[in-house]
C-alpha cells in the first residue's frame, strides 16, 4: 500500500500518527468549506483544530498560491516537509513539523489563533460527518 | 465478513445504511460516557443526536435492564429489531426500526427530547474522536 501513496500521503500518515501522541485524532483531505482541502486536520482533546499542510518538495510548496486562506479554519497552522526540504523557505509565524511515513516531530508550534465558537462548532460536525462517512465506507464497503 | 459478525452487528449496519438516507452519519459500540456503549449513534447534518439499540431477539431485550440510561445521550431514541422480533414487547414511547443485514426502515420516530447544549458539544467532539481514531486503524494498520 505504501507504494501507492503519493509523498505528500506518506508525510501525512507519519503526521496522524505524531499527532496520536498529543491525544490529537485527524482526518485527511477535510473539506471545511467548499473549495477548501487541508491535508490533515487535527482534533484535539479540548477541541483543538490543528490544520496542517503537507509539502514534499520546493515546488510543491511554490505552487501553493493559497495556503493564507487555511489559516482561518484552525487554532494553529503547521507545515509538515521532510528532513530534506529548504524549510528557510517557510514564512517564520507558521507552525512547523519534519515528518517521514513513519512518525514526525513539531519542530516549532506557532502562534495560536482562536476559532471563534460558531466557526469551531460546524468545524467539529464537518469532522465528525467526514470521519464517520469514510469509516463506514471501511466498514461496509457495498455502501 | 459477514459470518463473523453477531446478529446485533448485522442490524447495526442495515441501520446505518438507512440513516444515510437522511443525511445521518453513525458510529457503532460509541461511549457517551464510562460504562455505557451505544450499539449505533447517528449524528445528523443539524447536530441532532439519535441513539439506537440492536436486539436481535426477545431473550437480548428482556436482559437489557439498562436501556433507560441511554435516554438522556440522544434527541430521539430507537430500538432496531429484526422482522420476527414481536414488537408489542418494546415500550411504546420509543422509536422504532425493523432492520436487516442489508437494510432498515423507521416505522416509528418516537419523541424528541433535546439534549442540552453543553452535552451536545461534548458528545459531538466524542463521535468525531471516536470516528477518526477507527478510521486511522483501518487507513494506517499500524497504529
Amino acid at each position: 500500500m505504501d507504494d501507492l501513496m503519493q509523498p505528500g500521503q506518506l508525510l501525512a500518515r507519519g503526521v496522524s500518527r505524531h499527532l496520536l501522541g498529543y491525544g490529537f485524532v485527524s482526518v485527511e483531505e477535510f473539506v471545511p468549506s467548499r473549495g477548501l482541502r487541508i491535508d490533515v486536520m487535527g482534533l484535539g482533546p479540548k477541541g483543538e483544530l490543528w490544520v496542517i499542510e503537507c509539502k514534499s518538495s520546493r515546488a510543491d510548496f511554490q505552487s501553493d498560491n493559497k495556503w493564507q486562506g487555511y489559516l482561518e479554519w484552525g487554532d494553529r497552522y503547521f507545515w509538515a516537509v521532510d528532513s530534506e526540504f529548504p524549510t528557510d523557505l517557510l514564512p517564520q509565524e507558521t507552525g512547523l513539523i519534519i515528518a517521514d511515513q513513519y512518525s514526525a516531530e513539531i519542530i516549532r508550534m506557532g502562534p495560536e489563533t482562536k476559532v471563534p465558537a460558531a466557526r469551531r462548532k460546524v468545524l467539529t460536525h464537518k469532522f465528525a460527518t467526514h470521519a464517520a462517512r469514510r469509516l463506514q465506507a471501511f466498514r461496509d464497503p457495498r455502501v
